[in-house]
């Protein structure tokens, strides 16, 4: 398999890509996958010859449980029904993303989180990730998901996607990041694409610089925490994950400088 | 929720309880439950008012997938859409059997084993616990499977349901162990039921000692292994699945001298 050339080499290569809810799911049609997309998004990612994890959102399949059952990502439910509403239709979301990969030759593996993870009291996540890293040793591409996870006295919280990906990224030794989003990157105030983001005081005027610690959607909690990675990370719409794929750094990159 | 009294209140232990594959599903039909043990089984365990792990095994489910695929606990398979088959189908029942526990106010959460585990290239198997101690203090019960795993060197081999009882007990501080099968103990050489086991010598003419390694289904590598946990054991078939909730010792008692 080998993407559009771009002068450099990917099997030496680690990716973190990161395919947004809005991407792989209808988000406004309940529980309805974006098959289109989702099968041009396995394409982009079968081109890719390197070591590749995928984090997936959970656009219309998670989000719906999880507002109908007030769980948050510090807002938790002890309802094992209510966490298995959430956690049953994100298993589901990921069984097609899976097989969607499958389909394009990807070697797709599911790690759902919250059979993995877990957060104690004050919130801060663990994720063992030998089985992840094992996975990519012997070739296979794990695609976890936004998930519930496990949260000592608060039952079980939601774990994001977004969340996902910088806690993976150090973990597997990512040498880049991709967020696949529905954005074609960061917008500067007149609603074009910044190229490079190398402090969040660039951008914390357009952001804006309230919600720091928010890391389950807001772009400014996006780009807080991906500028903490150490690696390159871009932000960009489907369209160009083929070139994000190929070692081209579409929409916006965030890395310090 | 109270079981039969046995003269012990059972609030303060902590219970780890396998379910046969060939207890919850019909072992010679393909991928069939059986939905009358199995909801015979959730209905005995809802007594039951402390901590508690449930495992099952692969039954109809799991077994022809890996017995097709020629994957086992040391041989494996590097092809991706074979270890999906394995691991869908257990992922399928798992979703039957925590349903059947909520069904009867089990606050049951599945875990899945190939998204937490992983074995090194000796096969040794490591199993992360802490989102499962983080499950039971918060009050619900992890429902794990034989599954899949990643295997330094083999892709993904087997993991049974057998060895993750032996891992799990350990690291959950269980007070008790329950092999819940469809034979109702350790058969002696009259095929009567051995009380009693306090080390391996003791049934090793009945047994066999040839399977010291063997903890995916026969019973002297049962034997061995529950001899090492350090707390009782017992082997029984699901009618006595009451008793044992209730603090009673049915079918084998295996615990070393």
């Amino acid at each position: 398999m080998t993407g559009p050339s771009a002068g450099r080499s990917s099997e030496n290569e680690t990716l973190v890509v990161k395919l947004g809810g809005s991407v792989v799911t209808e988000k406004t049609e309940r529980e309805t996958v974006d098959v289109d997309a989702l099968a041009d998004a396995a394409r982009a990612l079968a081109a890719f010859d390197g070591s590749l994890v995928v984090v997936h959102g959970g656009g219309s399949f998670g989000h719906h449980h999880a507002a109908e059952h007030g769980v948050s990502t510090d807002e938790g439910t002890g309802n094992a029904g209510d966490a298995l509403a959430i956690h049953g239709a994100m298993v589901e979301l990921n069984r097609v993303v899976v097989d969607a990969l499958q389909d394009e030759d990807v070697p797709a593996l599911p790690v759902h989180p919250l059979s993995a993870a877990s957060r104690d009291s004050d919130g801060d996540l663990s994720l063992p990730t030998a089985q992840i890293t094992g996975m990519l040793d012997e070739g296979f591409v794990p695609v976890l998901h936004g998930d519930g996870v496990v949260h000592a006295g608060e039952g079980v919280t939601v774990l994001s996607g977004d969340e996902l990906v910088v806690e993976l990224a150090p973990a597997v030794g990512a040498t880049r990041v991709g967020v696949c989003s529905t954005v074609p990157g960061v917008l500067d105030g007149e609603d074009a694409v910044v190229d490079r983001i190398g402090s969040f005081d660039e951008v914390a005027d357009v952001l804006g610089a309230s919600d720091a610690t928010d890391v389950t959607g807001g772009m400014a909690g996006k780009v807080r925490a991906l500028l903490e990675l150490g690696v390159p990370a871009q932000i960009f719409a489907p369209d160009a994950l083929d070139a994000f794929v190929a070692g081209e750094s579409p929409g916006t990159t965030i890395e310090t400088r």
